[in-house]
């Protein structure tokens, strides 16, 4: 596996600055007096379709017609962010999509993606997904891989780049890892402003396939779809190209299905966004890192995005989780 | 009752910008194509404390400053955002703040009103804090009160006014109703910067005191704390001195507990904002008001903030609404 320059994830920033959002920076102040450090957000909520996904699809096809190479037509599979953002980037250059979902997937992440025009297959099992997306390629469509490119990982890289950009100057930094493009991005992004600090992969428990893989040294697979409610992250393994980065990575933290509640109820009082679970990934894990802190620390954490459908709202705020004030 | 000028609004917001947020105008564009029109959100939820009360409750002590009388310490009743208003512009002031609040305040309330260094004084009923707060005055603490207080009002107005500036050019403008402060600073707002914008109030239809009062021409109390879910617009009823704008408005709308739910999910959704049920009313109403108009209107919806308890949010994504797509 052949690494890429850093340099190309600054190419990506101005490549799709004109079609997105720079997003804000986020802080609380209640939050920062309770832990005694600086946590600051990259709120990729407010990213167009919700999250930091259509940075990495909209870089892929910017790339491709800069090359000349734009196909007439696109193909994804995915349940969630990615296939918006697919759907919501082939939109914006004029092209057709067809995104492969489970029919399982929810009536909301349906309509957002038939609303950006994108053609819609439902399918009752993953083998079946994965067969009719092989099909469409076959016929000619192009395959846009949520992570396994190097284009969307330098997409999902700028999320981080603007963040150093615009001051964060973090001394660690925390991104959740579903397949690794997120993460990978991260990585390369603070190699070129931030090489000082610290780099850490989050995962939950339940699917902590890549910190297996940190801990082996060779990637390992989840042998199902894992029942976490942070559903941004249920790949089943990272890829042989966002595995070059991770294993440079300075660590990874697996967090309690409890612990994601927590902090998804904490942060979106807190900030006053919406918070998918997968964005509360990053904060729990920074209060273990801080905690073995001995001097105040700045971290930057990524928020993927603030997607959230209904039945995933409605076990998120079963329980009461803001009896207990953050602390360290 | 003497009305006061709407340049008021404007000393206001000059007085009070140093240390506020001027929080963003929001928009969806998939909300637009849907309904064909335009919405423009103000989101108070980005204001300090998280909810557009910062700004009354600090221009009230910034205004007596200005005169040099400033106390050394205020009160203030209240239950709800009021309470965390009055406490954050104390502390900013350098005073102190005594909060009277209900014993059956959510802790998360409670700890925040704490956080920002005020004393809080818990009573068992409403009768007992009334006595408590008029026994604090009677020792010398100013009270500030939540809605009527021209300073106040004229601090609820900026919120408004900050929209106009910023060129939301709205054919109708929509607020909700507690006390009248916010509703009355958003008619003289626009009286100043959008002579010709309709602006109407907007209640829970179970705490519909305004409403009545509008149509009956003289001020309707509500015989008891109303049910709804919109915890920021439970008060009896308005005051003389709100009465006398909210006379003027050109209407109100009374608004059914399940759409509130409605609009608090689908807002939520949409702008990646927490989104009280208050601050859904707005959005309730406008549909109502753009279903009877046969061009494309421009709307202003003032959302009121962001505070959201756990049993509130337990109640709002109790069953999905997100089932069925907005439309007139």
């Amino acid at each position: 596996m052949k690494s890429f320059s850093p340099i190309r994830i600054q190419e990506a920033a101005a490549r799709i600055a004109p079609h997105l959002n720079r997003t804000p920076l986020l802080t609380s102040s209640l939050l920062n007096s309770w832990l005694g450090h600086q946590i600051i957000f990259k709120a990729e909520s407010f990213q167009k379709i919700g999250a930091f996904k259509a940075r990495g699809a909209l870089n892929a096809l910017l790339a491709r017609r800069e090359k000349g190479k734009l196909p007439e037509e696109v193909v994804a599979f995915s349940s969630g962010n990615h296939a918006q953002a697919v759907a919501w980037s082939a939109a914006q250059l004029g092209i057709r999509a067809t995104i492969v979902m489970p029919s399982t997937v929810s009536n909301v992440k349906l309509q957002a993606t038939k609303s950006y025009g994108a053609e819609v297959i439902l399918t009752a099992t993953r083998q079946e997904a994965e067969m009719r997306t092989a099909e469409l390629v076959a016929q000619g469509m192009a395959l846009i891989h949520p992570y396994d490119h190097d284009d969307v990982i330098a997409g999902q890289g700028t999320a981080c780049l603007e963040a150093l950009q615009d001051g964060a100057k973090p001394d660690a930094i925390f991104a959740p890892c579903g397949g690794g493009g997120l993460l990978s991005g991260t990585f390369l992004a603070a190699k070129l402003l931030a090489p000082n600090a610290l780099v850490f992969g989050v995962e939950p428990a339940l699917a902590n396939d890549a910190s297996q893989s940190y801990r082996s040294g060779k990637i390992v697979a989840l042998p199902e779809t894992p029942a976490t409610l942070a559903d941004g992250v249920r790949t089943l393994s990272v890829a042989a190209r966002t595995f070059y980065y991770l294993k440079q990575l300075d660590g990874f933290y697996e967090i309690a299905e409890s612990d994601i509640i927590y902090w998804t109820q904490w942060l979106t009082h807190l900030l006053k966004t919406a918070i998918e679970p997968t964005s509360a990934l990053g904060m729990a894990a920074a209060t273990a890192w801080l905690s073995t802190q001995s001097s105040p620390k700045r971290v930057l954490i990524i928020l993927s995005g603030g997607n959230i459908d209904q039945p995933t709202q409605a076990i998120l705020w079963r329980e009461n989780k803001l009896l207990s004030l953050p602390s360290l």
